[in-house]
């Protein structure tokens, strides 16, 4: 298999977009990754997107192409509900590495604030299974409290423990330039912030979000583009029920696992080797479950160990120095992009926020409640 | 590049399937695929789908994989409007090609039926750009309809040139067990069919469609699979503005030539080499264009050639054996992928409806009114 780099990265600030279209924030992040790629144009693009169906535009990557100046290009979108953008990077990986293309861009767009916000909170729930779930009408934040309840009555954690993973993320987003809500918060406000779905609160749940990123993708040919190519040394990409009812056990995301495994072994490392990752905080439960899945803590231990201090700056490996999807945000199609473009500039050493030093890293992007996992691994 | 294979297809009847849901059609041509694959299992899926948003249900590859009992595979969405099975076939293709997988399975489907007409109609119209057509209230007819009138003008085309297109559709799609519209027509029906966006009638336009297909890919190491692998030998994907109004001329679609001569450059193959072909007639006028694109035709004169009785059984090409999308149907995001199945048959002799003699087969899908063409080129 030919070898893939990253070698350009854009993102827009992450934040309620209301003076700018889908359009715009994309090609804002494309033109930017072109720009850091040395001004080198793609020959095919992929955009991962979710819900621009809310907003009544489809065919995405003609019109993302078309508005950044590269009609003629090839490319499509790729959906896997909330890791719509992690499938852009499995797609762009592919296209490169099977040498149809030496030079792909992937692109991760979503634009959450165009419709009313309960219009917005139906559409995320197309991530769940429409005739089994969400013609019952729950949403997707009521299916991961249940997640949650059952997790924290099985393993006996706290609601403190539970809080300091918002407190932890607010205070790593607060240095990122690109991130949603950059305050720093308390544990008091977490705990008694609104009930958003009992016991999910407030502030156990990403913003509803507007972003793009992109990254460009080369082959071993185009890789000196960048004076620090980034490698991706694996992927792994894994499907469960999107429909929780028929899970084995609630408080696992097999997909979570088995895309980890399946990355780890593709770069030949362990998790014990990663030195930053990025992962994805919905909602802090399923930090907790995905850090157990990934192999970062034993099951049904994370909560102690983050309410412990662990995973922070100075700690093996960092988890979410952007600020993770708490506090960076999470404009859904495009949040495995921003993990990849986060994790591409760490270890360039460029990151203009909480910079950490490392030589592995590791991005994880979950779609529905753990039905579709994307994991990467990358080397420098 | 890893050679790709075709090693087991499947497809649903088209037609209007009140009684089976969107999980249903895509497993029965998940499993005919498998079935006709010798049972082997893929390692992942790629779902070609445009707009199952309109029954509120993304994360279509977990779901589907779940329902055709592959849990724990990988897979994602592909969408670029009414070329999204053409593009889960790129995808596919480069997820084989690349080697991250040997065995994937590319499935199209599409449940046009469950809402009323007027939303599909619609939503179809996702296609177009929604900032600059859509919001003045023009459907895909319409935009389709401008094009019609600016090309017979231009070339000098009469209505009944133009009025033979569906009539040999349907005299082709007559023998095809998979077709929606299984009938005869006359000159004088289509003529006087009821107008649907003048000059557009409604027998110049194809049918709304449920349906789905699939396609198992291989590598060389599992070709034997089947006793007659077909042979992907050339993959083209060009983009276009999605904006009508920004084209350069109203009577040609780029994109369907520049993906006709990237797959043609990468088969090293030319348009008078093709035996079989299946277009994406969508409206009568679509045929003409990207006959001539591809180099079937002169410019200006396929309709005039369709008419004098080219392109039917006898003749090289022989284009659209299945009734193409006129007869057959028109299962937006599984089309592509009725063309992949429908060609692969036709090369290995096994085409249940009107079989046709030949070594190398052509499609070709397109999305918006060519904003998205995708072209695969197909050998013994």
């Amino acid at each position: 298999m030919k070898s893939v780099y990253i070698v350009g990265v854009g993102m827009t600030r992450v934040g309620k977009h209301t003076h700018l279209s889908l359009r715009d924030l994309a090609s804002e992040a494309v033109l930017k990754a072109i720009d850091d790629a040395g001004g080198e144009k793609p020959q095919a693009i992929v955009v991962g997107n979710m819900l621009s169906s809310l907003v009544e535009q489809e065919n995405l990557a003609a019109l993302i192409a078309d508005h950044s100046g590269l009609r003629g290009i090839s490319g499509f979108k790729t959906e896997s509900a909330c890791s719509s953008g992690g499938s852009a990077l499995v797609a762009g990986y592919s296209l490169v590495a099977s040498g149809l293309f030496d030079k792909v861009l992937v692109v991760g767009v979503e634009k959450l604030h165009e419709r009313p916000t309960p219009d917005t909170t139906r559409g995320l729930a197309y991530a769940a299974d429409a005739d089994y779930e969400l013609i019952y009408g729950i949403s997707f934040a009521g299916l991961n409290a249940l997640v949650m309840r059952y997790y924290m009555d099985r393993y006996g954690i706290s609601r403190e423990e539970m809080a300091w993973w918002p407190v932890m993320m607010h205070e790593n987003g607060y240095y990122n330039p690109f991130a949603q809500l950059r305050k720093k918060i308390t544990l008091d406000e977490v705990i008694n912030s609104p009930v958003i779905a009992d016991p999910i609160r407030l502030y156990d749940s990403c913003p509803l979000s507007d972003g793009a990123a992109a990254v460009m993708l080369t082959s071993e040919k185009f890789k000196s583009i960048n004076d620090s190519p980034i490698k991706i040394s694996g992927v792994g990409d894994a499907v469960d029920s999107p429909d929780l009812s028929s899970r084995f056990e609630l408080d696992r995301l097999y997909a979570s696992r088995l895309s980890a495994e399946r990355a780890f072994k593709m770069a030949k490392k362990e998790a014990k080797q990663v030195d930053i990752a990025e992962i994805h905080d919905a909602y802090s439960i399923i930090a907790a479950i995905t850090l157990e899945e990934i192999g970062f803590a034993e099951k049904g231990t994370a909560p102690k160990l983050w309410a412990e201090g662990r995973f922070r700056k100075g700690d093996r490996p960092v988890i979410n120095p952007s600020g993770g999807l708490k506090s960076r945000g999470h404009p859904v199609g495009a949040t495995g992009v921003y993990q990849a473009a986060e994790i591409a500039m760490q270890l360039r050493g460029d990151f203009p926020g909480m910079q950490v030093n490392g030589d592995i890293g590791l991005s994880q992007n979950v779609g529905g409640v753990g039905s579709n996992v994307i994991t990467l691994i990358y080397t420098r």
